[in-house]
């Protein structure tokens, strides 16, 4: 088998065998094929695609390119959960002490954030004394002990994919679906998850900008969960607009805290309760959608899943006298409204944007190396569809930088669009798509 | 300008501006443009195509890559000809001086050969004596003071496509037309031709194995030399079996010595004067085709073509006496005959086949460094068609070792195919192509 060979396959549009794909993943894992091959085999799929068993063997090949982790020790169905990218997502935040508090296991592994904003480690890491980095026993004595443990991805999990990512990112081939669908999946697969559910975003702020990128995305992945035998759902979301209130780091936790204690914004509601419903189902945790939604609701409202969100930062050596006294957490020098100077209704906070601008304050990383400010951000007061008067507050920006405050203050109030024409409240869940109903 | 939109832009079947051509093979010799991100864009352009505007701004931009050759203090039109390869071919050690004794100059710069034989510098310098590598003042003293200069590629001339050819080897995308077409047009018109006679070979022994193909690249660079302002004709020649009787180095010299001197085998001659009368023609040396074969064919016969070699070989240091005494040329240890096992009709002497032959014999090489041996190779007695008996030669090894002898002799009985039914003699001159027969 030969490299010069594979590639000359693809490119005639033909299929690859198992025995190929794994040729080439390990190939360049261990740098025996060179990149400039890899860019022209990855163009060629690009063009001429993958069936969904290349698809499938590609996330295969790539999830154990190195290490793997191995849950079953746990002796429990692991199911991971995954979102493909937004601003002011604090989703795993608020739901894996949730799904945790009603005896589903959390063992997740996390990345940091590379974009405007960071990730959940990062935001975790606004709590002072939280380790992400600990030893895969304690990870997993966590877990057996307390039902939860939150950490970083310390070792190398499905290298090949990392490398595959940067060099696509290199050739402009990143907008692929089978590309994109393979390389989430092969990081799920390879930090041991079972079951999978998968937060699709889809507008502005999300990395798929239409519905139709987005449901053929969810579709491959639930063909290569079926064929790699991890049960996976998709819940295709809206992203247009951030979700919840806050953007930013610790202004994050202080969210993800108050939604803990019951004070929910509605689409980070709709997202939580729609993302955990599939959760409980996968884990054999019950059948009925409703019926879960409402055992997570009731967690929330007797105080469990806050309380397991407490012992899971306590447990990591988290200060959690910082939970307890949110004020406690960093903040800006400075915090300023912004007021609207007209009235109407608003009909766009395109989510792209504010993350620009939280990243412009500080808020994210561009490179692996950056320090990521975790007190700056904006909190918005007002979503799409609001009515506004003129002189309201908009939002607050968060911000350690006299300059940056004043670029942000401008920019923030081109991002906004208020129009005089009432509209409708965005459907927030937007599909949900399983082995059942993807095509 | 950036390379990742460009990419982005074949890999979207756009067409490229003639900018982003220059930006691309700027960047790419200079190093700016990596390896992998060059695959990328040569893999979207094997897959989804050039226009004839963008290979053509894509061989301008290749020529002008490095140095290049300026002939206009010679004050006449330089007609260059070369060949897409082939086995046997040493039409340019007859055509060259042929043309030139008929008043046309010939500046040639010519590669050495990387395959199954050497090209026509490996040639010439089997005479003991002729220099190759000359400055570039005595190469055009030569030409105005002989009307004749054979030298060998010692410039950087079209840097860019020997870089991006290293490339395509390596990552399977040496067989597009665009590609291939836009790569011999770059050479060309970096070593200064004005107008060009190209003999595109088609057949077992050629790049090209179809018709089909054969005319897409005649066509794609006709229309090159045409937006570049380079007049070019194509000849079409059947490279099934090798041209004329000899293959390896000195062997070759030999033959072409013969035919300077008026014993040419039939298939070698048509291809001469197909090509020869097209020199002519484009040179402006005459606008019959037949009356320009006749003066080709004058001048072998009445010794100015041959005169002219000796002259040519002479002013390269050449040492004569080996051309006037061909036995004194270098000689293989070992000269063996083939005898036939039966009788019939040669159907077949696959001429790839035979350049692999001599290539194991020692009369190529496969990395630059190689030494050839110029001694060695075969020396045919029969070409297809023709009749033979049980017992008759049907060819001559020429070896240097022992094994490699039998080696050879096992291998040529294998390749030559013998059967009953009579065949026709095949056409040599396929096709010619040029302004005014290209689509």
């Amino acid at each position: 088998m030969n490299i010069l060979d594979i590639i000359a396959k693809k490119r005639d549009k033909q299929e690859l065998t198992e025995e190929e794909i794994k040729y080439f993943i390990d190939g360049y894992t261990k740098n025996d094929i060179t990149d400039y091959q890899a860019a022209a085999l990855i163009m060629a799929i690009f063009l001429n695609g993958m069936t969904d068993r290349e698809t499938t063997d590609l996330t295969l090949a790539m999830s154990c390119s190195g290490e793997t982790l191995d849950m079953s020790t746990l002796g429990e169905v692991i199911v991971d959960k995954h979102s493909t990218g937004g601003v002011g997502d604090k989703v795993s935040l608020i739901l894996l002490p949730l799904i945790s508090s009603l005896g589903v296991p959390v063992a997740k592994m996390s990345g940091r954030g590379l974009g405007f904003t960071g990730g959940t480690i990062d935001k975790l890491e606004s709590i002072p004394g939280y380790r992400t980095a600990i030893s895969m026993e304690q990870f997993i004595k966590n877990v057996k002990e307390i039902g939860i443990s939150i950490i970083s991805q310390t070792q190398n999990l499905a290298p090949a994919d990392k490398k595959l990512y940067a060099l696509r990112d290199a050739i402009s081939c990143v907008e692929n679906i089978p590309l994109i669908a393979s390389s989430i999946m092969s990081k799920k697969i390879a930090s041991g998850a079972q079951k999978i559910v998968l937060d699709v975003t889809v507008g502005k702020g999300a990395f798929m900008s239409n519905i139709g990128d987005a449901r053929k995305l969810a579709n491959t992945m639930i063909k290569i969960g079926k064929l790699a035998n991890r049960e996976t759902v998709c819940v295709l979301t809206n992203m247009d607009e951030p979700l919840g209130f806050a953007v930013g780091n610790s202004l994050e936790v202080i969210e993800a805290v108050k939604c803990l204690k019951g004070d929910m914004p509605e689409d980070l509601k709709e997202v939580i309760l729609a993302l955990g419903s599939q959760m409980l189902l996968l884990a054999g945790k019950g059948e009925n959608l409703d019926e879960n939604k409402n055992k997570l609701l009731e967690n929330i409202e007797n105080g469990k899943a806050y309380n397991k969100f407490i012992e899971l930062v306590q447990r990591h050596g988290g200060d959690i006298s910082y939970i307890e006294k949110l004020d406690k957490l960093p903040k800006a020098k400075y915090i300023e409204p912004i007021y609207s100077q007209t009235s109407g209704y608003i009909h766009d906070i395109n989510a792209k944007e504010i993350g620009r601008l939280a990243g412009m304050l500080g808020a994210g990383r561009e490179k692996k190396e950056d320090e990521i400010d975790p007190a700056v951000g904006v909190v918005l007061t007002k979503k799409i569809a609001d009515k506004i008067e003129r002189g309201d507050v908009l939002a607050y920006i968060h911000s350690n930088d006299m300059q940056k405050l004043e670029e942000a203050k401008k920019y923030f109030v081109q991002i906004v669009k208020i129009k005089e024409e009432k509209i409708e409240k965005p459907n927030i869940i937007l599909e949900i798509k399983d082995l059942g109903t993807a095509p």
